[in-house]
């Protein structure tokens, strides 16, 4: 394919490596909207992406999007969360989940789901579970399975494997897994927590005093492969108070017996290195927001 | 800050790097949708992404988004093009442009523009000057200056650094300055030339047999430099027919004695490797559409 002979054998490596992959011409589906989104305001996004063009009447410049948008935000909304994809890493960028006491009670079982693909999204931008299979990596849940014994379906949905991204498997079974129990204990002390999980891809300083990125992929589709996990958990009180507690762990192995506060960071952190914003809008909302961090955690 | 005492030692170093830098509380103006983007159907891709959560009446998972979504696609409509901004790589994910005789034609002058900060973007996530000084690469113009003669406002456009990449020096003015000259003179013997450039962060193997994306960032605010460019030409036929021209060329410096029909690929390889996808919506359009591959090229 791209190995071919257009290609100059000194970029062919590089290009060969992350072009490659068979073609095949099957397309995906429209973006189709289902549950939640399928009720928000914010269904135009999609609607956008996938509708055609965009008419300018009366401009000058009417014919510059004639041929469609290549990408926008492609959010997904299911029984339990709604999910912003990143069609490049394969996983999605965020998603968010409400956690309370009903949706954490109910006798939904985890045996009666299966990790599947989601296809909803372009087959080109999709990972498989081939993909995962033999990397050394776990399916590690963002919004978390357990969250959401309240219906079978909400369960179901987050086995999606947009709502997931490749952990190491000691994270995920030990020091993440307890993040998560953590903020269900949470939910349960409190009128409503709002849970947002995403991948992190940071950079550090290599020998030559210079700062990368550098993260592995997996799979024929080239999964994407976390640096840290952010958590930033939104806890709504019986009182009116928003209490703000936002987590990063490795994505690597964690001593569970470090104590979970000790992976506070200031949200501000969070939303630097992952494009992401969430003071701006949770202060739309309230103006009662404490923020927790190690210093001030009682 | 992140180094702080709460921090694992064993995380602080690639935490500490990827999330540092001064914390400021002054936030980004609301994205203004400006110019093109005030008058399409596209704008509550913008609009939700700021005003507010969505209210979804008579759902009993009405709250779920209740304190908004942490980030949606950021689109940028101005005189010279429109651009969906990446806040995690602080540059765009592509940026269209429509060339024609007559946006070719015209007496701006580039020495009456400079590279300036686009405030529309959080301050977090945005790129400055001073972040691409002493780096080594040049500020690389995504949408051309030189494709925008036909008004000042259009060229003083194309210099907010959110159309801007790092890029190799010795790329910027030789092989892909040539690319983009060719650009242009299609734009002359077409009816219309759109064109959409954007960046790539491809995977390559290494020592150990896996694949890895390792790209650097520059600058207090990480700035990323991708390790290719592409750049995606639809032309617009007197006779009707569409054709399609995609190019890859590597952030690096590459000979201009090789023939630019070289780093022709097909279009697929650029739609798997930047998660966007351009065939799907050129269909909408037309039936009448021609791939151009060094293969196929007279």
């Amino acid at each position: 394919m791209l190995r071919g002979r257009w290609l100059l054998p000194a970029a062919s490596l590089a290009l060969g490596a992350g072009l490659g992959a068979a073609l095949t011409s099957r397309r995906a589906q429209d973006d189709a909207a289902e549950g939640l989104l399928a009720r928000l305001p914010v269904i135009p996004t999609v609607a956008a992406a996938t509708a055609g063009p965009p008419v300018l009447p009366g401009s000058g410049r009417t014919e510059l999007t004639k041929y469609g948008l290549p990408g926008l935000a492609q959010l997904r909304s299911r029984e339990s969360y709604v999910l912003c994809y990143d069609p490049r890493s394969r996983s999605a960028l965020w998603v968010i989940e409400q956690l309370n006491r009903e949706t954490l009670s109910g006798t939904s079982e985890r045996s009666a789901c299966d990790f599947q693909e989601d296809e909803s999204v372009h087959e080109y931008h999709r990972a498989t579970n081939a993909d995962y299979r033999g990397s050394g990596f776990d399916r590690g849940h963002l919004a978390a399975a357990a969250n959401h014994k309240w219906s079978q379906k909400a369960m179901r949905d987050t086995f999606y494997l947009s709502n997931v991204a490749p952990q190491v498997p000691h994270l995920n079974q030990n020091a993440w897994n307890n993040l998560e129990k953590y903020s269900r204990s949470l939910a349960r002390s409190n009128k409503n927590v709002y849970v947002c999980t995403g991948p992190l891809y940071l950079p550090r300083m290599e020998a030559d005093g210079k700062m990368y990125v550098k993260y592995q992929v997996i799979g024929k589709n080239n999964v994407a492969v976390p640096t840290h996990f952010f958590k930033v958990l939104i806890l709504e009180k019986e009182s009116g108070e928003i209490e703000l507690r936002s987590y990063v762990m490795p994505n690597s192995p964690v001593d569970e017996k470090i104590p979970l506060e000790r992976f506070l960071v200031p949200i501000e952190s969070i939303e630097r290195a992952s494009g992401l914003l969430f003071v701006p809008n949770i202060l739309k909302k309230t103006s009662n927001l404490k923020a927790i961090t190690a210093g001030n955690k009682r």
